[in-house]
């Protein structure tokens, strides 16, 4: 396409760039930015500039922090005993959400996907196993999504960490909650008779 | 959601703001940017920032323009007698493309709409007339959506140049090229029958 000016030429390409977003729609969202006051223009771009520029990683778990430490491993009311093992951010976000959750994480950074070039040393492993080693951990959850690639890397992760004193476990599999038997893929289902759990504990209320 | 970070928090809700842009999107938008280079996500908010503070609207015109006249009016090659009006910028980057066009532009900057509060002289009107008073502008073509309140703009603005000399004409309206004609609707087919034109007018190679 062609702009009248490069500013927005400039504005346009850059949009582009990010994930899901094409010409048009960058160009839609360009033009809503002309429209703005240009203080509000400002706050954007100074929140996303910043947002890059000052985000820490918490030197304990790898999430997102805005100090050292993250608000989660800072958090006193949290069970440090008790560690989930995620691949992303994205996946402590979902889990906060529950609200159920009141043990700490540990974000791997990835799953290992030789395709991808990504091996195990890519990976916040090594730091895992020091804090196991530390001796506080009792339990580590591996929340790991159940693809290939993620069942490799809680495989290689279970066996890095065996002869450690700590507990493995994994987050449960089965039908979802609202979920059509029949629609469930053979695996899944197969899967859910085969680990049956006592019927009380199967209830949303337990 | 809950987010770890503030500096998270604050950049998708600047993400949020964008029309089309929900949380799940802002979120992945700012995790795809937390994972670039820190000066990759400069270049993008310098952009953003950039575009909105040094955009200038182009004092013929109102196209966006990086000086005080766009490139299109400041064209030599380009036909000043006759000039496109259009609601939007996109309007003229729609005709832009196209190729065809080798006229200047005069950009009304939205359309008349009482229900949203745009009477006419919010528009950019007067400067049309302005430039046609001026005398060098022998036609001015009417490109605007042939919705009620694109009509109602048009005739309100056919009405403002009457008695001046200029000719006015309007895009033409009719089946698109590659439309069926069983799914056009009523009206364009009606108004496409009574205002026919010689077959070989019709073809695009013309």
């Amino acid at each position: 396409m062609k702009y009248s000016s490069k500013l927005i030429a400039d504005a346009v390409g850059e949009f582009t760039k990010l994930p899901g977003i094409g010409e048009k729609t960058a160009l839609r969202l360009v033009l809503h930015l002309l429209k703005q006051d240009e203080d509000k223009v400002e706050v954007f771009s100074k929140a996303v500039s910043r947002m890059r520029k000052d985000i820490k990683f918490c030197r304990v778990c790898h999430n997102v922090a805005d100090q050292e430490v993250c608000e989660i491993c800072n958090n006193a009311h949290r069970d440090a005993s008790t560690v989930c093992l995620v691949e992303s951010i994205r996946d402590v976000m979902a889990i906060e959400n529950t609200g159920i959750y009141k043990g700490v994480y540990h974000i791997l950074g990835g799953i290992i996907s030789p395709i991808d070039g990504v091996g195990p040393e890519k990976l916040n492993i090594q730091s895992l196993i020091d804090r196991v080693k530390q001796g506080d951990i009792h339990e580590i959850i591996m929340a790991i999504s159940p693809t290939i690639e993620g069942d490799t890397t809680s495989f290689y992760v279970s066996k890095r960490l065996s002869g450690l004193d700590v507990k493995i476990s994994s987050i449960a599999r089965g039908i979802s909650f609202g979920g059509e038997l029949e629609y469930a893929d053979e695996m899944t289902l197969a899967r859910s008779i085969a680990t049956r759990l006592p019927y009380e504990n199967s209830l949303i209320q337990h």
